[in-house]
């Protein structure tokens, strides 16, 4: 391959572990490629569709083609649902990105927390593998949670273990604006 | 301490370690700031001051109370240097911080890259440390960059080291636009 073509390659990153900045580091990625002027796409795999982040209004506030979505709410990490079907809520979201990629609607995907509905057997992971490795032109595509499923991980050019060393929440403190949200 | 007292302690965060992330995830962490209107400053101790990143036009476009400075510049992490005395660069640019952290200038503060003088003896520890340890208001401070001292470690709130599991350099790919700049 050409430095060019080596340079155009697409990617598919994960960023797991049970250490912070999976998202923010996901986040901060989506910046670079709205710097470049590409299309981008955040589809987040969160408990609740009214969670809603500080990145996702300063993505509002830059404007461009940016599409960000919560996908198959309703499911918690703890497995405690609270909606009705919060499987096929994850599954709907992933057909949906399926069907995206395959018409190529972003350069920059970043799907967040998705991990769990994989993890979980909500989504299946071979499918996820075929949609990737079967992806046309170039689409970077970044996956985010803890847990990530091996053939992901084995499937993925750029993958990154954050290790907590330290967390304020160990130590009695809560979340608070500016910093976890 | 009352949750309110938790929730608006101001934090000392640092993102180390050999993998990806280090930096885009105190990015991401400085859009949060921003986002609840904060002011964020970014003080990038980088190899030269043309090095432009997506980021940076990203936060430029938003616009608010963002400043963003390339400090104590002309070194490299090989430690080649080109500038006549990046070591001084250095000094002077902590001193800059040091002088903004006690007039509190920001609210979120990001030194980029700031474990290398840091380890290279160019900027005292235990100075840092005092610093970080009398800084008035509410002031939170994030610090990127391989090979953190231990002092810095034992004295932040939260600490992230980023494990490279699978990075495509390894694997004979080049740097790309949108994904690592």
């Amino acid at each position: 391959m050409s430095t060019k073509e080596l340079r155009s390659r697409p990617i598919v990153a994960v960023h797991t572990g049970d250490g912070k900045g999976k998202t923010t580091a996901a986040v901060g990625m989506a910046l670079r490629a709205w710097a470049q002027g590409w299309s981008v796409g955040v589809y987040q795999f969160v408990k609740s569709a009214k969670w809603r982040t500080g990145e996702q209004a300063a993505f509002a506030a830059l404007g461009g083609d940016v599409t960000w979505e919560k996908m198959g709410t309703g499911w918690s990490w703890s497995r405690a649902h609270t909606a009705t079907d919060p499987e096929g809520a994850a599954r709907e979201g992933w057909g949906r990105i399926r069907e995206g990629i395959a018409a190529q609607r972003h350069r920059f995907w970043l799907l967040d927390e998705f991990t769990y509905p994989l993890a979980w057997g909500w989504v299946e992971v071979d499918e996820v593998l075929e949609v990737l490795r079967e992806r046309p032109g170039t689409q970077h595509v970044v996956i985010t949670g803890r847990r990530c499923p091996q053939p992901i991980i084995d499937a993925a050019d750029l993958v990154t273990d954050m290790v907590p060393v330290k967390h304020p929440f160990t130590q009695g403190q809560r979340g608070q604006a500016g910093i976890e949200w």
